[in-house]
């Protein structure tokens, strides 16, 4: 079944049809669905839409957690035990679920009324990656519960991404590599974006630099930026600033232009000079962040390789009890 | 007219009822309002919520802003500009919307069908502070569409969270002495946290470090500790760490555990060893942010006098264009 009959489907199952929509996950898996929540948020006349770390989704169950509501829920392993409890406690209260994962044998899977198994690694298309699938399922899912005026700009912008991507991957392979050397030795950096990126500079924050390179991070809204957290910059403080097209780039903008005077590392990573505006002007915004994923891989790769610290270098997943 | 009388006022005028409530501030005045974004989203059944740095929601206009929805805008010195065009667009979209501010003469208060303007400074009772006045709002809210259960259960939790606060404010003084002296030159902290008080550690973070003293800081979710950010664990990195009293609180235990293992500067805050539990088990973890906020206080008090960096001190904000 494709994405569009598993949403047809669980919507007519439904007596009272969908009316909220929870997306539930952990650390790299959670990232990949703060796009859909924003694009709930913005889009939606009447779903309601909520994003949970699961263990929070589980211990404080949300009250209207019922046989209207739709929960996905993802783990890359298959195995996340605090996912595969926030899937099944779904289910107890009688939800809909749909489960993602790179493992069909993880234990998630057992908890989900449609599983989608999806593809990974650079050679695959991103549509097929999990940031993109969870961002079908909103987008039918809202077009099936209330109508979605846009549906046809988005399926379109689906896909086209992948060539967008693929030329932006080649367009940043120098200048990766060159901010891998300039910010070899630093410590700690800030990643900044607004709108439907937000999420991701969380995750570059969380998984690229926290995780896989042991870097200090904290991701700051450039929103936010000028409320308290820009007092903290000088020339000293590297700031990463991943700049989105669509309604949301004026706020990215301030932020550059005051970076640029006050503060002197910085990288800036913007999807408009990558070349996203390929996709409709209407659209566009929700592509940021998959574009920002493949792109900020190279440069985290390039990181990895100069600092001679692989990617998978854990010292507590998976090799101590907690 | 009090807060009752204002909600019920709003919620008579609408033909439909009001269906959804959005909060939209920026810097410390949003961090106000995550507890009751985190209310909403647990315990409303049907009722919409969205938390929006108000920037982003005048640039992003979310297609459900209506006739059917409240808008609560806080500006402590009433004159923010993103938050006075946030207001500003929320009534041009036929909202109703609650101002808040501790300036009567703020450009906010004409775009308020009703403004309250709050108290301020340690000698106030903490309800008639934002963060507890915008939770009644929301309660007051759920209760008047929805009706909610707990509702008596909370107003007597908000009529005792002052005298909680005063004895642990006396509690703590002496610990928040320690911490300075302990922390005085350390360039970069952690603040953990998770459920209603997130946000105050996302609070502390922008507010109290950065802008009110010049330090790095990051928060991260205990739930979300696990998933990628521990792996920066060791014992040079400070944490601090709000442990909730409520559902939330096994994931900030599984947090301590981790870190009393692994770490070596922890600094705990902990609402149930500081006295939260004379309110009702049902309602407790909802007042935790009002907690920490006034008890971050006395230590942030601490480091900046240790640090000779006066709260007030700033670099930038209201000092450069931007």
């Amino acid at each position: 079944m494709n994405i569009k009959e598993i949403i047809n489907e669980i919507h007519t199952k439904k007596e009272e049809g969908m009316k909220d929509i929870y997306l539930v996950a952990c650390g790299g898996s959670l990232v990949d669905m703060y796009l859909s929540e924003y694009f709930l948020k913005s889009e939606a006349k009447r779903t309601r839409v909520s994003l949970y770390t699961s263990n929070e989704f589980v211990h404080a169950v949300p009250k209207a957690l019922g046989s209207h509501s739709l929960v996905v829920v993802c783990s890359h392993g298959g195995n996340t035990k605090e996912s595969v409890e926030a899937a099944k406690t779904a289910k107890e209260k009688g939800a809909s679920t749909i489960t993602l994962t790179h493992n069909e044998t993880g234990a998630l899977v057992e908890y989900g009324d449609y599983n989608i198994l999806y593809k990974w690694g650079e050679e695959t298309d991103v549509k097929d990656n999990p940031m993109a699938i969870i961002f079908a399922i909103a987008v039918e899912a809202l077009h099936s519960i209330e109508g979605y005026h846009a549906y046809h700009k988005v399926i379109k912008g689906l896909e086209q991404i992948n060539t967008v991507i693929a030329k932006a991957r080649i367009q940043v392979a120098e200048r990766a590599r060159a901010f891998a050397k300039k910010y070899e030795h630093e410590n700690m950096f800030y990643v900044l974006s607004s709108g439907a990126s937000y999420g991701h500079a969380y995750g570059f924050s969380i998984c690229s630099l926290m995780e896989m390179q042991w870097i200090h991070a904290s991701a700051i809204h450039t929103g936010e930026y000028f409320h308290g957290p820009f007092e903290v910059t000088d020339k000293e403080t590297p700031y990463i600033l991943l700049m989105n097209e669509g309604r949301t780039r004026a706020l990215d903008e301030r932020a550059l232009s005051f970076l640029k005077q006050y503060g002197e590392k910085l990288e800036v990573v913007d999807c408009k000079e990558l070349g996203i505006n390929t996709i409709d002007d209407e659209v566009v915004e929700f592509f940021n962040p998959i574009v920002f994923y493949s792109i900020l891989s190279v440069y985290r790769a390039e990181l990895a390789k100069i600092r001679q610290h692989p990617l998978e270098t854990r010292r507590y997943m998976g090799k101590v009890a907690y």
